[in-house]
């Protein structure tokens, strides 16, 4: 068969280990793919950064715009990260007739839906398996395998380098600063640490992932997020007191209302699977209703299992060249024509259940204070911890968790006790899933 | 787009549930396949007992050979089962340049060969990813997801019922016998529970497993099999104190010497995820050379569970009916050109290490005789664990866990120490895989 001609965009890390995979697997992959697949040329802002050794018979170059113009290549596979040129790039190769490979998860979540009308007027494939949860094959299991149900929710640790933290909060008892330290020394974590602790980058990915387990448009403004950087070492202990791990999840669940779509720090029974997916792992646990739960863990990060998508990605696009365009699967799972627009709920209309953790007053009736609001607001309370002030402190720390309750009625409550003369600053907050399918 | 018929059969569990599924889930199914997917004629052996509540549109014969022969029939979804008349009635579907859907791992891994061969010649698709662990889309992971790898060890709990009679016994203390009378009663195991708990239903799916990791042909006469009807609640409770559990496992790995295939019940470190799976769950950990571990873990049987495999499969063939066949997904993950007959190791070639239990007589110089041996053997011993014997009894039990060793060499100490005079009976042996990877 034909050799399959690629043009790379962006020669870092993950796309000089792309090169890396196609050259050193190129016997088992082309076993597979019945054809050879060849990186023909690549473009790298800085010439003299050079090629991947052994990789000299692709041409290098310092304009994109070449390879996403160059006649010979059948595939551009994006590498570069960010929107600009970014964008630019993926819709001039649509435009010219070109498949796309991606593993940007910003450009999807933002721009994914012109790109892929884009892709779909002109026949052409845009694919992303690299752009959520790294080398495991999520994408393709929700979109292909799991194509027989009713998908009812995702969740999933989507986000390495916060999991890093969190399991090194809980096995060491470091604090969170002391962990991301080590995080950025380790390069897990970017000198700005934004997109990762505050769950940006989490939730660019389960706006994929919600996208295609429920044919909704790609909506990134419309997910709910909140990082991990308030997680004390004290809640991770008193977690674990509990039953319970604190793990940063995305979520998303149809309910009969809409859509939820979240991204939060979650206690979680520590005897469920997804709760002791630990370090830099990621892990992606799916309600389907006929299937039931199903959980797909491995390297969410990483030059190599990026790579090992990208490439996979590749051989599949390799394989639908010569497909009718509309015998392909789908770019979101399901047809373009029957993506709906199901709403959104806003977080204050989720349920869930709480973890709460306050000082208060160590005298008598405070107790009674607290519950008093809770009944108020109809929220039954599962279990309390109190902690015992240490010599010479006067102030206790209570620890509840509270059944499922509506966030906004939650959010009240909290505002009530917070104004109680016996609470002593913030009432932290987390919420707590019990996953009952995995 | 065309709708595309499919012909049924078998109207037992499976068969009735995909009716179910493709009916029930027909707007979500149609949402994403683009176009609709119906049974229009289906087999029975017994035309009384009908068609699922609903489906009366679909016409009922009793001859599965004129379902075969239906000129209408894309898809042919065999659900019958077992050898005969299943494999005849697929080679005809494939004669009449039907596609084939099937959940049969005995057929698969017994004639897979030759359907496949029969089925590239005649350009058509049989794909069976129902064969292997129910509905977790495991086949398409390793055939598609991680086609960039190459793949180095696949380890998987790929039998529900071994894995809930293993599960129930550690948790409740109870003996084989009785729970597999449960069981027998819960419907998860068969009257006559062989397949199962001996092994072979594993071997089935190992076999299959190796085949798409590999690229080597289908052999199932070469999978070393061992059942967990031998595995006592005592190995069990110790397995616990050594901080291990016990789990029937399917190992298939990639050395210089040859490939491993091996079915057997294995002790594996706690704190691995795949030691946690539990209950009728299945879990498949495939090792691979770029992406590293990665885990796939969902319902292994059940009606429904195994009806999502199957209609995902119809779906992945209804996009490929236009498809000419040299593009498509390679049965076996390989080109058929490409399998290459790679040697399988024989048993006693494989090394692992050991747990091993045996009764002693309690008196000094016993446990000397026994490490002799070892050590004769050059077998290093990682933990022993001496339990005294209670009063009345002259016995105690000695339970040892080795380093990794040659399995001859295991053999030949085994028989040298259960000649010792001291020794009571036979010297049990499970083998032990730290499955580091995961």
């Amino acid at each position: 068969m034909k050799p399959v001609k690629l043009g790379l965009l962006g020669v870092g890390t993950v796309g000089a280990s792309t090169a890396m995979v196609l050259k050193n697997n190129a016997a088992e992959i082309a076993r597979r793919a019945g054809r050879s697949i060849e990186i023909i040329q690549a473009s790298r802002r800085s010439l003299e950064a050079g090629l991947p050794e052994g990789c000299d018979n692709i041409e290098l170059v310092a304009d994109p715009f070449t390879v996403v113009n160059n006649k010979d290549v059948d595939i551009v596979i994006e590498l570069i990260g960010g929107y600009d040129p970014a964008l630019e790039l993926v819709m001039q190769a649509i435009a010219n007739g070109k498949h796309v490979v991606t593993a940007n998860k910003a450009l999807i979540a933002l721009h994914g839906n012109e790109i892929f009308a884009a892709a779909q007027a002109r026949g052409v494939n845009v694919v992303f398996e690299a752009a959520v949860a790294g080398g495991i094959p999520i994408i393709k299991a929700i979109r292909e395998g799991l194509s027989a149900n009713l998908i009812e929710s995702v969740a999933g640790i989507i986000n390495g380098t916060g999991n890093f933290i969190l399991t090194e909060m809980r096995d060491k008892g470091r604090d969170f600063d002391d962990v991301l330290r080590e995080a950025q020394e380790l390069g897990y974590a970017e000198a700005d640490p934004t997109f990762d602790v505050e769950g940006i980058d989490a939730a660019h990915k389960l706006c994929i992932l919600s996208s295609i387990a429920f044919g909704i448009p790609l909506n990134f403004a419309a997910v709910y997020t909140e990082g991990i950087s308030k997680i004390s070492t004290e809640d991770v202990v008193y977690a674990g007191q509990l039953g319970y791990r604190i793990k940063h999840l995305g979520i998303a669940r149809r309910t009969d209302k809409g859509i939820e779509m979240r991204v939060h720090p979650t206690l979680i029974p520590q005897k469920r699977l997804i709760a002791n997916v630990d370090g830099v792992m990621n892990a992606v646990l799916v309600q389907a209703d006929k299937l039931g739960p199903s959980l797909y863990y491995g390297a969410g990060a990483g030059a190599d299992p990026t790579a090992s998508a990208v490439v996979a990605d590749i051989i599949d696009v390799a394989r639908t060249i010569t497909t009718d365009a509309q015998n392909r699967v789908p770019h979101l799972a399901f047809q373009p024509d029957q993506i709906v627009d199901i709403p959104i709920l806003p977080s204050s209309e989720i349920y869930t259940a709480y973890y709460l953790r306050m000082r208060v007053e160590d005298r008598p009736g405070v107790m009674a204070e607290i519950t008093r609001i809770m009944g108020d607001k109809d929220i039954s309370i599962e279990a309390i911890l109190q902690k015992e002030p240490e010599a010479g402190v006067t102030r206790a720390t209570i620890i509840m968790l509270t059944q499922k309750i509506r966030e906004q009625q939650m959010m009240e409550a909290i505002e009530a006790i917070t104004r109680l003369k016996s609470i002593h600053g913030e009432v932290h907050r987390i919420r707590v899933e019990t996953l009952d399918g995995d």
